[in-house]
């Protein structure tokens, strides 16, 4: 965890998780490069859970990334093993940072006695240094025999780096007169940004589902949370969500069970907002909506030119209703508009409209309305049937101060 | 002019630029917004002359910038009037910004004798609230009284905005036995980046060209100078480069004249740096060069990510050697790469290559390259012959101050 000060948009606490039976979770201080806090994380999966995933496009991803792209693929319901380490990132790291992957499976496999390919791995922190695996393998008996199905917030925060609060999120369900429970956590708050934002996101529930059809509710959900987050426009090398089922609820899933995925897609939204909402040095939250795009495209090019604009961004910090930043990033998009069509509201005030200042809005309310914590920008285009939602955080003196300074 | 200290980046002074025959300069105090200093400057090109511009691709670009567009096509060498004021950029104004620009004009033409449609205007500054032409027109007459040959230094003060020092540039050559002189003055510092960066250019020589010729050289030499510099990765609604030829030297000069291109090339490329150089906040001055990429839209697609990454720019302003976030700016382009084809150096520096940190790197040597006011990124991508060339410059506290309280 870093030691800034908690952000000011994080929730008041960590959520109470509920206990998702066939997974357990350890935890340990490794070493790997910070002092005093744990930074290991191992989740065991009981046999009979299915895991799906989804991973940064990058093309210099991390050799965990490209070794659990590998396995994820596989309908194997024998359990599974997740084991995350924070403080290095092992990326950019050449053959070695191959070999040190297949070094902790094997590791965790001889514990564990699950099969090398069932044993999925992330590391984040520091790109382009040699990951020290040996300090993580020699944790790993320790990690296995103090396993606990209660003990997700410790994992929680085992894999934080410069995040200020541990990210957890929770729903259930009722289907066919059994609950089914959901439970996840994440990390993140640098280099956020589709596709997909930069984090690691576990993600637990005990329905009874096949993997195909995890895999494909996962992907799909994924477009309109983590997919639509962004804090500064950078992607990381490392991003992974994994998405376990460990079936233990005795609830039958399909792929078009609508209850089940309307409390993933909450779980998966509460944690991708909690990620923005930890933006390094973020002050604001904004969701950026536009509607009456040429197409759904269209809409989210422009969505993206506005949240990333470090212009808007850091009139948002200033708390400057400055809509003309807002034409601008349009403007620059490159998808179609047409400024006389623009109309472009600040909550429910309507800012501007009919290629102006609108005729009722004034600028105390604009301002007014910046001061608050969580504010929403819609952009109607007025071309066609396009909507698009993103989300962002502001840019802010505290975000140079942690990243001129920070080797991340 | 910004009251903030002048860029450490800066020139040592603002260059001696030659007289070129047949244009003549004013500026006055109009008090559009500002107060106490210059903030309008009339140009006049005498009959003869032929004026050739690029313009913004935005897609709200301002009423000055479609005016411009809509005239620039014109064969004729009637003369011209060039007609800038900062401090409001007359963009996102409606019907009113239309009817300001058309006002203007008619007013040049009125005191000057020359058609409405030889009337080139610019805006700079506040986006979304009415121009006050009123005070614009209301100098017209004084400033064509007081036309001057020599004012060209007064003209850069009085279209700077947020610039903390005017920018200026000449080269000459000698074609023919005459000599060919160009000089040029430009404003912009922040929302600077392709198509094309946030600014105003004027540039004037004595060559003797037809529109078309000059029109052909401008728009190639553009893609190489102006339209390869990023400050912020914003683009602004009101950028222009006018390029007028007075034909005065009496030096027949042909679109393949390689003498005038490259003189040209010169001053256009000298007054983007300049502009990178007066970036908000800047501290470094960079070069970003992408060689060996599968096509040169890729290496552009790479160089960019690089030159827009908040991570690479924030790392550079804490003088960090950080070369991972230049793999994670490369691996999110989009553009083709191969993790283990990569090698990054700092000048002459090799700091990554095999996908790996190089075997004769040292940290410190990094580190003390860092600390250089200008720098050089250089990225061979190992995939084909691809290359590109980019300037930026850092991501300061400086900018995040600048942006969050001015109003622009």
């Amino acid at each position: 965890m870093s030691d800034l000060p908690v952000s000011p948009l994080a929730p008041v606490r960590f959520p109470d998780l509920p206990i998702i039976k066939g997974v357990r979770f350890a935890t340990a201080e490794a070493g790997v490069k910070y002092q005093g806090r744990t930074d290991v994380m191992l989740a065991l999966l009981d046999p009979g859970s299915v895991v799906a995933g989804v991973f940064t496009k990058s093309a210099t991803r991390s050799a965990n990334v490209l070794d659990c792209q590998s396995k994820i693929g596989s309908d194997s319901d024998a359990g599974a093993a997740i084991i995350v380490n924070s403080g290095n990132s092992n990326a950019f790291t050449g053959r070695a940072g191959d070999q040190s992957v297949k070094a902790i499976c094997e590791a965790v496999s001889s514990a564990t006695g699950l099969p090398s390919d069932r044993v999925f791995t992330s590391s984040t922190g520091v790109i382009g240094e040699r990951l020290p695996h040996d300090r993580i393998n020699a944790k790993i008996e320790t990690l296995n025999a103090s396993l606990d199905e209660t003990a997700i917030f410790n994992a929680a925060n085992a894999i934080t780096t410069t995040d200020t609060f541990a990210k957890g999120s929770a729903a259930e369900t009722v289907i066919d007169g059994k609950t089914v429970s959901i439970a996840g956590i994440a990390k993140g708050s640098g280099m956020i940004a589709p596709d997909m934002a930069t984090m690691l996101v576990y993600i637990f529930t005990d329905a009874k589902i096949t993997r195909a059809d995890l895999q494909a509710m996962l992907s799909e959900l994924n477009e309109g949370t983590f997919n639509s987050i962004t804090v500064d426009s950078d992607t990381s090398t490392s991003d992974t969500l994994l998405l376990a089922a460990t079936g233990t609820s005795g609830a039958d899933v399909s792929a078009n069970n609508l209850a089940f995925k309307s409390a993933l897609h909450t779980v998966m939204l509460d944690l991708a907002h909690q990620v923005v909402r930890d933006g390094e040095g973020a002050t604001k939250f904004v969701e950026v909506e536009v509607t009456s795009a040429a197409s759904d495209a269209d809409a989210r090019t422009h969505a993206l030119a506005i949240a990333n604009s470090p212009l808007v961004k850091t009139a948002i910090a200033g708390e400057d209703p400055n809509w003309g930043r807002i034409v601008m990033a349009i403007g620059k998009s490159g998808a179609a508009a047409d400024r006389d069509l623009l109309t472009i509201r600040f909550g429910v005030i309507t800012v501007a409209e009919n290629g102006w200042v609108s005729s009722t809005y004034s600028e105390d309310a604009g301002a007014d309305y910046m001061k608050q914590q969580d504010l929403k920008i819609t952009v109607d285009i007025g071309l066609g049937e396009g909507t698009s939602k993103v989300w962002t955080c502001d840019l802010t003196h505290q975000y140079i101060t942690i990243n001129a300074d920070y080797r991340s």
